[in-house]
């Protein structure tokens, strides 16, 4: 900061000459981000190790550097052709009626940057004193943020690792009270990899219904599923129950630096016309910013000419890397996966840190990890749930093969020896 | 909302079966928009007349509809390329840093999603209970907005319309108490067209040193001067007082489309660092959304490529058609333009009601206007300046040459005979 011109020769202010104070509340937002504990976790780690061995990024959820998950050119020509030619166009509402009973208008869509924004919108809007809502543990603390930021209270109901990860509903019930406003689930799940069923969906449109709770899915995976239980979205109960989905390109496309996703009111009998939540949506972005023109534009090019072997190709490598994921986390003792991931891009795996010495807890683990073998993986701090690891297998396959077997070399070097174990 | 499927047969549900309520805070919000109040003049007109006469759009400040006004093939290039490369780099400080007495580092730059949401930013990291901030009369309302979204106060001083608009600095330290964090000037004037001298914005950056408020300054307008007085950065300043910087690439170069803007700490004494502000910045940005990437990757380019003669030609292009509306307006009788504009898009007038029967105010007269003219003027109401008009100039010359006329058709239609004036 001392970079001469007009501040040469005068004394630094004080702190105290001036107004402003810092607030407590936003300054420990950065904590609850993904991106906040990664950098904690990067931080002691070196760019490339003596023997050049490259850092493996298992972390986050971003396989675009990855050549076998490049997005595809027919993607890149529609915005850049909506670029070149200024034209801007609505969302075409019949991509995302495509599996639903009823028919979206384009009144039910609304485009946002990225589903962050999306939340941000939703947060925003349902924020009053004393309102809360209920979010899935593990789980993405971005709604946690949000939440809090706009003075909302948020309570956390478990997913149940014996039972695929499916909702407690009976956590859901004691939770809720009269400000509890609305509950969201995350299908395909992030963290949890896992799928939900239609059945399971029904029975959690019916508890929501009961306790007078809209539902919120996150379905920024929609479409990544590469086992049995095929996506079903949770649209399809919106007559039982209001639902908000939000999504995005983000992922299906591979792109989510270009910023584009979507909320939709999934809602036949128009319960959010009648309680206002559409007209605070739309109020709250008269007062926030839009997509870029050209991305949004670029949309009707983008849905009309990506190819379905687009679409299989990565779902195949997705299984692909899924398979090396689970069958080789299956020889690494201190860690357990209790199901094997059949949509998104993550799995979670519960670490035995009785069998390991000189590690504190997930995130000394994830840190020192980082530091000897340039492997980065999620913390479940990061994610509500201590003690476990987020594992995200869309990258190369070569990489992910190498990331585990560091993965678990470490693993054995930090073990106790069997004689310690024994006693 | 009838259209079948699993909502058929069923009642519709009752907004009394749903915990939540909608927040009238939020509700109220839409009517500081520009966007919201522009909405409502529109309402009422039709695409075209009988007579196949086109909208003449004077209400709103983007001029990338118009040929003229056309962005230069460089910069479309510059994120076309960005685009297919998949490179992402950082913001050259250098652009910056260029009229200021110091250096910028890359540290004092951070990159938003256009203005707006640099405002957003802003607005979030200054706010805290029973804090406000002093804004300019007539003014952009969006720092109103969102400034009652996070709970901050907002305090009017006076733009002086008999003194180019400069800011009533008597009436800043009147309205300034402990609990004010910081001050906004826009230059060049969004929406009085002026442009403020070195020794105007000296007093300000003393006045804010003795208040102990800081200084928000929306440059968005920054280099499109086209009179006496040179474009000045508050920057300069940033040594008697610590500035925040505001702007984007949507004026300069006519892409408000692409939504890329900026906050630069200008700071040389290091008090952002010491308050707190700087972690809070980030801290808030790692719970919010980023540009789009490649958008952000073309930057470097866009500077390094884009030639003086792009922006030479906006310059002469704006000064013909300030120079159109000041000549054209001086030629109707109801309305005065306390003085002749010389930067940004944009010139404030003055209706007088009295001379004109059947119209109660700037909103009536704005409505009616666009009914039956098909001409778009915002009306001061807008700028929390009722009873004044904001015209864009930013549109083809002959375009606003017809707009005027219409306009001047509408003021004599609606003129009191003037035997009613007499009396």
């Amino acid at each position: 900061m001392e970079n001469g011109g007009a501040g040469n020769g005068r004394p630094p202010a004080s702190a105290a000459a001036w107004n402003f104070a810092a607030s407590g509340t936003l300054l420990g937002l950065s904590a609850l981000s993904v991106r906040g504990v990664l950098g904690r976790i990067k931080a002691g780690m070196a760019a490339e190790d003596d023997g050049g061995r490259p850092v493996i990024p298992m972390g986050h959820g971003d396989p675009s550097a990855f050549p076998c998950f490049s997005t595809t050119p027919d993607a890149v020509d529609a915005v850049a052709d909506a670029l070149r030619s200024g034209e801007h166009n609505c969302y075409p509402s019949a991509y995302l009626s495509s599996d639903l009973p009823y028919e979206l208008s384009a009144d039910d869509v609304y485009l946002t940057i990225g589903c962050s924004q999306a939340i941000e919108i939703i947060c925003s809007v349902l924020a009053r004193p004393g309102a809360n809502i209920l979010c899935p543990r593990p789980g993405y603390l971005f709604y946690e943020a949000r939440a809090i930021f706009n003075g909302m209270e948020v309570r956390y109901f478990d997913l149940l690792p014996e039972s695929g990860w499916e909702v407690d509903l009976d956590g859901v019930q004691a939770l809720a009270d009269k400000n509890t406003v609305a509950m969201v689930i995350v299908n395909p799940g992030n963290p949890c990899g896992n799928v939900y069923t239609y059945e399971h969906l029904a029975k959690v449109a019916e508890i929501a219904k009961k306790l007078g709770i809209f539902v919120i899915t996150d379905e920024v995976y929609a479409h990544l599923t590469f086992g049995q239980n095929k996506f079903v979205p949770m649209g399809v109960f919106g007559s039982v129950v209001p639902v908000l989905t939000l999504g995005s390109i983000s992922k299906r496309w591979v792109v989510p630096g270009w910023r584009l996703g979507w909320i939709v009111t999934n809602d036949p009998n128009g319960v959010f016309q009648m309680t206002k939540v559409v007209e605070s949506i739309k109020s709250y972005l008269d007062i926030s910013c839009d997509p870029a023109t050209f991305v949004q534009g670029a949309i009707p090019q983008l849905l009309e000419n990506t190819k379905g072997e687009f679409f299989e190709k990565t779902i195949d490598v997705l299984r692909q890397t899924a398979d090396i994921c689970w069958e080789k986390l299956k020889g690494i003792s201190c860690i357990t996966c209790p199901s094997k991931p059949e949509g998104s891009m993550f799995v979670m795996a519960k670490l035995d840190l009785s069998c390991l010495q000189g590690i504190k807890d997930d995130m000394d683990f994830c840190c020192q990890l980082a530091k000897e073998e340039l492997v980065v993986i999620l913390p479940g701090c990061a994610l509500g749930y201590k003690n476990w690891l987020r594992i995200t297998f869309a990258i190369e396959p070569s990489s992910l093969e190498d990331g585990i077997e560091r993965l678990k070399s470490f693993c054995l070097r930090h073990s106790k020896p069997k004689v310690l174990l024994e006693t």
